[in-house]
């Protein structure tokens, strides 16, 4: 196990970026990695323009240990990742003989013409290792460190479950939060003290509107080290009640609105 | 009205990288730019870490129109989104004069000191211009092209809305979409040739699993050409009718898992 693994995660596709869809991958990554140690310090959303895909792999590719990317592996025109992966990598854009063989044999018992576009699904940068799953019949993959993925959640997540096992995983992040009823303004100083104090903790402070156009904040402290969590939750309720506040240790439902 | 007007968004937190939250601004902003022109063309969630904000700010900065960016203007320790700004901009941050008194009145009404940490909410890089909105006394603001807002969603949202009349906007991209029962695998072929004569629109395939496991895919074209969107509608009914599939004009709840 390393101590720390990091990610990048780039979704390709042009129909969040328009406003046409909400997002329905995202947290579930963040989520999926986080329990495992690996790290997401970087998403993206990036339309699918040929371009834009292979320099923002190349750029990311280099700064993380893993990117991993969602969309653009189905059989159409706008399905461009492999061959923007393929370049991203340097390696050249072939059938996959894994691949390709599972899925001829797919599309022949279901008496399916296995076709050029359908091909085109089998195809990954030489060198690439199959993700082995019961996702979809078309294939993710792993290229060098990036691990490219299906748009559609359903398999998507499917792939996400099946590649994980598969790779380095870190030391896991704990998370700790409090809900108060101080406003940011009263908690700022004591939370600049404790954070200066505490480096080894990520001291997060989200305002949410409550019903009355209020607010209550919520204070979330994470990091791997589990015994300074508990020192500094301990500081933390002295600090809300010092100033005169109440803590709350239930997670409300939170308002994201 | 320039023809075309482009942004970028950055997403600055950690809550949404580490799946605590889940992201409710990206669509909203989307939505908001697509209808006044504002071509959104990338997205990016990053960290509330110092060099990734300037060093994000100052790449997308160049790259397009306009940077929005949401996250990290409160008072607490990690809102640093407006000294990474004033840096992207290469300003000083300054205590700005229209939003210190604003704020000085309201607190001074409220009898609620005025502390340090209140204050640095009314700093801004030099020469910024506030955001005239009711959304929150901590105001939004625009440093050059970079429009800095709240990332509490119902303050943003109230922001954009706010912003969105002073910018620059641009010819409305239209869009129409057809749902179909047939697979991809039968529609690629067809559309690449559609999608090769008609340049000037963007055709987008996007899969949906169905109830039963099943697939329906829907074909979504975005231009601001509205004549060739329509020469393309009937194209694309010819075309699923002459592949023995049907179309549905209707657009059913899409669904996202």
């Amino acid at each position: 196990m390393s101590d720390k693994v990091s990610a990048a995660l780039v979704l390709i596709g042009n129909e969040i970026l328009s406003g046409r869809t909400q997002d329905a991958n995202l947290k579930y990554i963040a989520d999926s990695l986080s329990a495992v140690g690996i790290v997401l310090l970087e998403a993206r959303i990036i339309p699918d323009v040929h371009d834009t895909i292979v320099e923002t792999l190349q750029e990311l590719k280099t700064g993380f240990d893993y990117v991993f990317t969602t969309g653009g592996i189905g059989p159409t025109h706008d399905d461009i990742t492999s061959e923007c992966v393929a370049l991203a990598v340097d390696q050249p854009l072939e059938l996959h003989p894994i691949a390709f063989k599972a899925m001829d044999n797919f599309y022949r018992k279901k008496n399916i013409e296995f076709n050029e576009a359908r091909q085109r699904m089998a195809k990954t940068p030489r060198g690439a290792t199959i993700i082995e799953s019961t996702a979809s019949i078309a294939p993710g993959y792993v290229a060098e460190n990036i691990i490219v993925m299906a748009g559609v959640p359903k398999i998507m997540k499917r792939m996400l479950v099946d590649v994980i096992p598969t790779l380095k995983h870190g030391k896991i992040t704990q998370s700790m939060q409090l809900h108060t009823n101080l406003p940011e303004g009263v908690l700022a100083q004591p939370l600049t003290d404790l954070q200066s104090r505490y480096p080894q903790i990520d001291i997060g402070s989200y305002p949410q509107m409550t019903d009355g156009n209020g607010f209550h904040v919520i204070l979330v402290s994470r990091s791997t080290n589990t015994s300074a969590l508990a020192a500094l939750d301990i500081e933390l309720r002295k600090m809300i009640t010092a100033a005169g506040g109440i803590f709350d240790l239930d997670a409300k439902p939170e308002l994201i609105d």
